[in-house]
């Protein structure tokens, strides 16, 4: 690391319970790209003293986290349409005073799905209802997908999500021909590390079987139960470290203005993860 | 520097025209005490923001430099005695959303008056008549000195200084026997590096001479005009450099609880000096 000196930028992150994941891939980008720049990960107190002083100190950049994406738009100024597209807010910039809000969750879906050229064409099962699976709805949907089906055990959130987008909705996969789609999205915690379905599949295999692409949203472990069995029976894969990666290098670029090289975002990832 | 973490204590400075020197003192003692904590320094764009993100961010402390010392009482909880004695803050204490405001500048002259041992019984030529003449002038009346007389051309602004007191005040030294006293302080920028005054001398020979004690309260450089004429008189000298370090000391304890040893006080120095 540099040495800390008083003209250096500061971006910060905002979380109920922060990761030092951001952290760790920003700082290592600046250090790569020698900006005199710094970042560190905070747990408010408050969101609204937070924000002021996003603007008092004039940092930068701020990430949002969990449970404030959604509280943070009464504090921003302007909403780009990545974050009006859900309503949530990952992405704070400060220009001068102004903070414009983005959500790089969902520019990070839009990205993925065009790098491995989904057919719009394509039916989906989208499985989940909260957040994340918001941001993946809009994308698919701003994206032209029509044939989607939102799986959900909670009927409400289920019809409601689906209900936004103009999709389907049903409680479970459906074990017929019905329930096959050529593409498979998770966005549940099934097969998170250190989560109580850590070890499970989060979709029959019948529907892996079925599927030409396989998304899953899970970061940790980027191979998940599901991403294995995919890789397994030849499927295109998509994880969700992807989504991590993607997410966090659009905040580094709407921060400093400047695309690091697949080299250099590699090398931030790796030491990411060193921890 | 240790990597960047989520978990680092993060302490300011809030400054119109910040210098590196806070920023490289308090993280040079953090290195070598092996606490995984942070300085940065700020110039704000609003005071009562950024110090709404001192508690929204949960920032530990917080150092107060021109022109905020004043503006920031209105903002803080509890004032502690060596502010409240000057109404003057730089210093501010972040305990779980309680800010206490303290100045170190005022804790520091007095800590060097007890340390050269001076005696209260001494007459004092007190030249200045800002913010830090006042926190001076405090230290010196709450030591017990009563012999003090205010040298200020501004009339106002040194009468109102001088009779907060219980102090004489005069124009300027007079040149006469009456303008004698055993120990003489400096507190204008007369000897500054970079000022107008740069080259000259804050008093005249003649009240050298007269001195016991000569205290120069510029800081930089250490050995200004005066604190060289008087160290060739074989004069009892007091630095400016003295009350920074000093100062800068109790912040570092006031925030961490911990007091430094003097070669780790004297190795972080250095490395402020070198920059």
């Amino acid at each position: 690391m540099p040495i800390l000196n008083k003209d250096m930028t500061l971006c910060i992150s905002l979380s109920a319970r922060p990761s030092n994941n951001g952290t760790r891939f920003h700082n290592h980008l600046y250090e790569q790209l020698g900006l005199n720049w710094i970042y560190k990960a905070f747990a408010p107190t408050d969101l609204a003293q937070a924000i002021a002083g996003v603007r008092g100190l004039g940092i930068r950049g701020c990430a949002v986290s969990m449970p404030y994406k959604e509280d943070v738009i009464a504090l921003v100024d302007v909403m780009d349409p990545s974050a009006k597209a859900i309503d949530s807010v990952n992405t704070i910039v400060n220009d001068g005073g102004t903070l414009t809000a983005y959500n790089t969750d969902y520019t990070a879906i839009e990205q993925l799905l065009q790098r491995n050229a989904v057919p719009a064409s394509y039916s989906v099962l989208l499985k989940g209802a909260g957040g994340m699976a918001k941001a993946t709805a809009a994308a698919l949907r701003d994206a032209g997908f029509r044939n989607v089906t939102v799986i959900a055990r909670n009927e409400e959130a289920g019809r409601a999500l689906a209900g936004l987008y103009g999709f389907a909705w049903r409680a479970d996969v459906d074990p017929s021909a019905a329930g096959r789609a050529d593409m498979i999205i998770n966005v549940t915690p099934v097969g998170m590390a250190g989560g109580p379905d850590a070890d499970s599949l989060s979709f029959p295999p019948s529907a892996i079987d079925a599927a030409t692409v396989v998304f899953d949203v899970v970061a940790l472990p980027a191979e998940t139960p599901l991403i294995k069995a995919a890789r397994a029976a030849g499927k295109t894969v998509i994880t969700g470290a992807e989504v991590a990666t993607i997410q966090a290098l659009e905040q580094f670029v709407l921060y400093t203005g400047i695309r690091p090289g697949d080299e250099q975002v590699r090398a931030a990832e790796d030491f990411m993860r060193a921890q």
